[in-house]
């Protein structure tokens, strides 16, 4: 697994190599400023469910892995020029660095390298990996639909998240499972893994933005109320009758330091944070669902353990 | 013909529509304020040079065409917001409506439908679709990394719009003939068509952004030294022993109107437009050989008119 991972940097250095000095080096900057690879590592232990004993990962399941990381990789990318971020996993951000010109062009780039593997590996993993690009717009674009609305509803929020962070998790399985052609009841379970991986990780990272310190969490938090993007504890938290209408009240696009900080309290006096680390927990035990069918591979044991890992870094800050 | 860019039209809309009436509005905005849909009108040509008469394209070199078109519509979306730009084909343009934010997720949304399609089509065709993708950034990164440089050689001028312009067109035809199984031969001349008519039709729309009215090129004109892309003429003038020295006093990132319009006077003094016409020309040649060997049908006909109404075109206003 540790061999595989370095084969998937060095591999992902390969892919977006370009014809250009410049463009190879503003293409490969967040590749080596390094993050987890979780979605690599997904496609690699879905690819692996039915193999009783680890092996090396085929070339095509690393490429699979990698076509699912640029998109993700391309993608941020964009997110940091419609943020005007200055940082991103602990380095300057590429707009920052190059400018949002060069990042939206790179950005591009590296969807249009994560196509050309895709490519590589069948039309089913092409046509799959697009509408995964698609899907992702459309979980971005209806977040931003629902900026600093305060009526966002649970069924919005949970189309946003499904779009913007499921999809990606569950193609990655999927592309595993599908360049090593597993049968299709485990293709299709592997799917539904990631996809319910994938709204359980993001519920929790929401509530994480919401609760943790800035060390619990790994990443700087507190920022959602801020951006107006309401989470599942907040819109739970905007029902309740007895802090709902303040909370309301503060929750406007002139939202200050201070009214975050109270806003925050507001959600924790209610059972916001519960109920939304409860529909994360069912998400979990749904991935966990799918897996109960596969035998008891080091693959199917990594996924497990990725889901089980999740709900207890929910509860790190409680 | 017309029945066939009528369908575009139509398969244009219906690819892009998308979950949401919101993202179906704003992914469709710029289709709907038309074009001379070139890329498509390749496609299907190139599709057709075999045939002796003239008949309705298959839904597949349609879906071809459309593919190459939503890259090429995906790539303008993100254009304007970095050129900030306000109108785009008479209507005001996707990030002046609806934010950047918005524009560039579009933008990607595009991307992904027209990988969409491409993979509908083969792993050739998706494989293909992808490489133009790149090709295209690259060609624009480019062109940023020479901006106001008086120093940029024709070498660099060429390979940026080999890959900003040229690739698409030759992507354009390539697929129609692909789509259509054409043999290899005709596959690869196609493909040479395109590129050398994207070569020249890159070299005359810079030629006319020079010297010709907002009417004469049915488009702004005149913003090429005011954004510091030096083309093939000014590369030229640049190096004339009478008016070189001036020029490039004049050609700095604070150059104003007045200067910008001395600066075509001292370029219209040199021989730096007729020898951007003649490479145009070589270029409009290159591509009517690679037709040479094929009949002389509808399809065949149609590629060599578009190829010397382009050569007329630049010589209107001199």
């Amino acid at each position: 697994m540790e061999a595989d991972l370095a084969r998937t940097e060095s591999e992902l250095l390969h892919v977006v190599a370009a014809d250009g000095d410049f463009l190879t080096e503003v293409a490969s900057h967040l590749i080596k400023a390094g993050g987890k690879r979780v979605r690599p590592g997904f496609a690699m232990a879905s690819a692996a469910v039915l193999d009783s004993s680890e092996a090396a990962a085929s070339i095509n399941v690393i490429r699979g892995g990698c076509a699912v990381e640029l998109v993700h990789i391309g993608s941020l990318y964009h997110d940091d020029v419609m943020d005007d971020a200055t940082t991103r996993r602990s380095v300057i951000s590429v707009n920052a660095r190059w400018g949002n010109q060069r990042a939206i062009l790179a950005g591009d780039y590296l969807l249009g390298r994560a196509s050309e593997l895709a490519a590589g590996l069948g039309t089913e993993v092409a046509g799959l990996l697009a509408t995964t690009i698609t899907q992702l717009c459309d979980g971005q674009i209806q977040e931003l639909q629902s900026q600093f609305d305060p009526d966002r509803s649970v069924d919005a929020y949970e189309r946003s998240i499904l779009g913007k962070t499921a999809s990606l998790l569950g193609t990655a399985c999927r592309i595993g499972a599908l360049v090593n052609d597993l049968p299709r009841p485990v293709v299709e379970s592997l799917t539904e893994f990631g996809l319910a991986y994938g709204m359980a990780f993001q519920i929790v990272d929401d509530i994480l933005d919401l609760i943790a310190t800035d060390e619990q969490a790994g990443k700087p938090t507190g920022n959602d109320l801020l951006e107006g993007i309401y989470t599942l504890p907040v819109i739970h938290a905007l029902s309740d009758p007895d802090v709902g209408d303040e909370l309301r009240s503060l929750l406007t696009p002139e939202i200050t330091d201070i009214q975050r900080d109270r806003s925050q309290a507001l959600v924790r006096q209610t059972t916001g944070v519960q109920v939304a680390l409860d529909v994360a927990q069912n998400f979990a035990n749904k991935a966990a669902i799918t897996l109960t069918d596969l035998p008891d591979s080091p693959g199917a044991k990594a996924l497990r353990a990725a889901s089980d890992d999740l709900i207890a870094r929910a509860h790190a800050p409680l």
